[in-house]
C-alpha cells in the first residue's frame, strides 16, 4: 500500500518533534498503521532551519520545504494537513481551506478549536473529512481518545485536570521552596518552563481552551469558550499555599467541568481557577510540569490519566497517533467514524454553561483581622446566616502580633451565597483588607 | 439505522453490569455510536436469575434468555458475541465457533486470551472479524486503547502495572495496619475483595494473564504466557513491608514487561512479583483495590493510567466501549481496522522472552544473622566479588536481641549474579535461615 502523504504547517518545536519521531519510528508506525506515513511537504517561516531539520532526519529529497503554507493546503498530493503554526486567524483560514480541498486535518491548536471549533467541525462534517486534535489537550496523554472512545459507555459526570504545565511547575516550586509567585515565575522563564509573555499560561487562558474542548466531548455540547470562567495564579500568595498545606490541602490550577443541577435545571460548570485539593488525592501529587486529568463517570467511576502535557516529542506522540487514526479511517464512510465531539453532530446537547454565581463547591476563606476579640463570633454568624457550614478553622499570627489570620474551610455551597457573605465580612470593622477566597474541590 | 444485536454468554457480575449499563445509558451510547446497541439474547446457567436481571432492566420481551450458549453463537441474528463466562475450554470453543460463524467477539476473559489468544486472533483474522478485549486488562481503565492506539507513534520501552486489585488491597492493608498476610487475606475474603479460592489472584496468575496481553500489544509479539515469571504475595512478610517503608519504598505486586538487551541480543522481560517502588512515585500511592498502569515510551515519556480494575460496572464500561468500537468498525474493511495485537499480523516481532536469570533490576535483600561480628564485612565482600554495588543498608534488632536483621538495597544487576551471591551468603555460618530477596524497580 502506498504511504499516505502529510503536509506540515509550521516546523517549530512540535513540528520538528513530529518530523523526527515520524522518521525515527517509521517502521514501528508502519507496522501498526499497515501503511507508511510520509511528510512530503513542510511550510515554514524560516526556510533554512526547516531544511536543516529535514536534512538531519535524512529526508532530504523526499520532503519539499516551502514558505507559503497555502502551497501545502492546496497541494493535490497531500492527504492530511498537520496544522502546527498556532494562533487564530491564519490557522483558521488554512484549516478551512484544507477542509474545503477535501483534506483531513490534524491540529495541536487548542486556541483555534476552543474559539473556532464549531465552524471548523461543521465544515469538516459537510466535506466528510476528519479534524483530529489529540495533541490540543494535555500533550502526550491520550485523553481525547479516552473521553471520546474509551469511556463511550458512560454518562460522564465531571472532568478535572491539571492541564497547564507552566502553572503547575510554578505552584510546585512555590510550595516546595516557600517562594512568592513573581520570584518563581522569573525562574521558570529562565528555565524555559514559562514563555517571555506568560499571560496565556499564568492567567488560565490556555487551560480554559483545553477545558472547553474536553467539556465539549465529555458532554456532547458545542465549544463554548466564551462561557468559561478563567482565573489564573498570578494573585496567589505564598501564605495561602502554606495554610492550605497545614490544613491538608495542595493548591493546583484546575480546569473543572461538571454536570450540575441548579433550581431544577441542568447545566455545565466550566471553570479554571486555583483550587485546594486534599493532599492525599493522587492528582494533588502531580508535580512540576506534568499534567493529569481526572474523569468521573457513572459506570467506570474515577479514572486518571497522567503524563507530559507539553514538549516536542510528547506532543508529537499525539499528533502522530492522530495521523495513524486518520490513515486508518480515511477509507471509512464518514458516518462510521468517531464523531469529532464524541457524539454525532445531530445529537449534541444544548445544556447551558452555568454562571459562576450558580456553581457549587467548597471554599477556603482567609481574613486578616486587626483585633480578634469577637471577630470569630461575627464570622461564624455571617456564615451561618448565609446557610454556609464550616468544615475547619485555622487561626494564625503571621509575624505581626497585633494582627491575626483566620482561615475557614466551608462545606459545599453556592458561590453567590459565599460572595454575599464575603461582602458582609469585609464590612466588619476588625477586618483588614479583602477576604481571600479560593475554591476547594474534594474530588472524592 | 437498525440497532446492532449483541448476545451475552454469561450474566454473572460483569454480564449483569453490562446489561444494566447498556440499558441505563442507551441514549448516551446511541448518540455516540450513531446506532443503537441491543442485547437481544442471553445465555445463562441460572435462567431465573437471568430473567430477573432482564426484567429489572425493563427489557422483557426484547431479550431472549436461554440455557445453551451455543444457541447464541449460532444465532444468525446476532452480530456480536460478548463472552463473559470465563475459564478456558468452553469459552474457547464458543469464541472459535462465534468467529467461524462470522460474528465479532467482545471478551473480558484474560485467561482465555493469554492462553489461547494466538489461535483465536488467527481465526478472527482469517474470518475478517474482530475480537475486542479492553475489559480483559485493568477493568474500566482504557489501557488497551491507550497502548494500541493512543501511543501508536512510540517505540514502547516498558509497561509496569498494579493490575490485580485483590493483592493491592491486601498489600495496602498489611502496610496500613501492620498485619500479616493470612490475617488480611481472611478479612479480604469476608469483605468480598478476595475469592473463596484466591489462588489465581494471590499467586500472581491473574496479573500474569493481563501482563501477557499488554506485552503482546506493547511490543507486537504473540501471547507467551508460558514464558512469564509468576510470583505472588503469599510468602511476603509484614517485616519486609515495614523495612521497605523505613527505606522509603512501598511493596506492590507489579506486572512488568520491558525491552531488554542481554549479551548483545534483544529480548522481553515478562514478570509478575512483589516489587519495592520508591514511595514518592505516583504509582506507589495507588491504594486499595485500585489499578494503575505505567507506560514508558520513547516519544511520550512516562504516562500513567489509573482506575478501578474490577467490578460489575467498571468492567462493563470497557465491554461496552468495545461494543461501540466494533459497531463502528463492523462496516470497515478488515485491513483498516486497529490490529488485534496493535501491529499487523504479518508484522509481529519474534523477540524472545528472557529467562529470569537474564533480567536486570535492583534488589532488596534481608538476612537474619545470629552473631553480627564480621558478618557485614562478609556480606559486602560477597556482593563486591559478584560485581553488585550497594545502594543502602539498614540494620535492625527485631525483638530478639541476639539476632539482627540486615537489609541491603543493591544497585541494578543481573538476577543470576544476585542468586549466586545469595547462595554464598546463605552458606555463611552466622546466617539464620534463607535470604529474603525482593526485586526493586525505581520506575524513574
Amino acid at each position: 500500500m502506498k504511504p499516505i502523504k502529510a503536509g506540515l504547517l509550521g516546523i517549530g518545536t512540535v513540528g520538528a518533534g513530529t518530523f523526527q519521531v515520524l522518521r525515527r519510528n517509521q517502521e514501528e508506525i508502519r507496522r501498526r498503521a499497515g501503511r507508511g506515513i510520509e511528510v512530503s511537504m513542510v511550510a515554514a517561516r524560516n526556510l533554512e532551519r526547516a531544511r536543516d531539520i529535514v536534512l538531519d532526519a535524512g529526508a532530504a529529497g523526499q520532503c519539499e520545504v516551502v514558505n507559503d503554507p497555502f502551497a501545502v493546503v492546496d497541494n493535490p498530493d497531500i492527504d492530511i494537513v498537520v496544522e502546527l503554526i498556532g494562533g487564530y486567524d491564519l490557522a483558521r483560514e488554512l484549516v478551512l481551506r484544507a477542509i474545503a480541498n477535501g483534506k483531513h486535518v490534524v491540529t495541536a491548536n487548542k486556541a483555534l478549536l476552543a474559539q473556532h471549533g464549531n465552524e471548523i467541525f461543521a465544515a469538516a462534517q459537510e466535506k466528510g473529512v476528519m479534524v483530529a486534535f489529540e495533541a490540543a489537550v494535555a500533550g502526550g496523554i491520550p485523553i481525547i481518545k479516552a473521553l471520546r472512545e474509551g469511556l463511550a459507555a458512560n454518562r460522564i459526570e465531571s472532568v478535572a485536570g491539571i492541564i497547564n504545565g507552566t502553572t503547575n511547575f510554578i505552584l510546585s516550586e512555590m510550595r516546595d521552596k516557600g517562594l512568592d509567585f513573581a520570584t518563581v515565575l522569573k525562574q521558570a522563564q529562565e528555565l524555559g518552563y514559562a514563555e517571555a509573555d506568560p499571560t496565556f499560561d499564568i492567567e488560565g487562558v490556555d487551560a480554559a481552551h483545553k477545558l472547553t474542548i474536553m467539556a465539549a466531548i465529555a458532554f456532547g455540547i458545542p465549544m463554548q469558550f466564551g462561557g468559561a470562567h478563567v482565573e489564573g495564579i498570578s494573585r496567589l500568595q505564598a501564605v495561602d499555599i502554606r495554610y492550605a498545606e497545614e490544613l491538608g490541602y495542595r493548591i493546583k490550577l484546575l480546569g473543572i467541568t461538571r454536570r450540575s443541577s441548579v433550581d431544577g435545571g441542568e447545566g455545565i460548570e466550566l471553570r479554571v481557577h486555583p483550587t485546594l485539593i486534599p493532599a492525599a488525592r493522587l492528582i494533588a501529587n502531580v508535580e512540576g510540569a506534568m499534567n493529569a486529568v481526572l474523569v468521573k463517570a457513572d459506570a467506570v467511576g474515577t479514572t486518571l490519566y497522567y503524563g507530559k502535557g507539553a514538549g516536542a516529542e510528547p506532543t508529537a506522540s499525539s499528533v502522530i497517533a492522530d495521523l495513524v487514526d486518520v490513515t486508518r479511517s480515511a477509507t471509512v464512510d464518514p458516518y462510521s467514524r468517531v464523531p469529532h465531539l464524541a457524539f454525532h453532530p445531530s445529537e449534541l446537547a444544548d445544556l447551558p454553561i452555568l454562571p459562576m454565581d450558580d456553581i457549587s463547591t467548597s471554599y477556603y476563606l482567609r481574613v486578616h483581622v486587626q483585633d480578634q476579640l469577637g471577630v470569630m463570633a461575627d464570622l461564624t454568624r455571617i456564615l451561618a446566616e448565609a446557610g454556609i457550614s464550616i468544615d475547619a478553622v485555622l487561626q494564625k499570627q503571621p509575624g505581626d502580633k497585633a494582627r491575626t489570620d483566620i482561615v475557614i474551610i466551608t462545606h459545599q455551597t453556592r458561590e453567590k451565597y459565599v460572595n454575599a457573605a464575603i461582602l458582609k465580612i469585609e464590612s466588619l470593622a476588625a477586618i483588614v483588607g479583602q477576604v481571600v477566597r479560593i475554591r476547594l474541590e474534594s474530588l472524592g
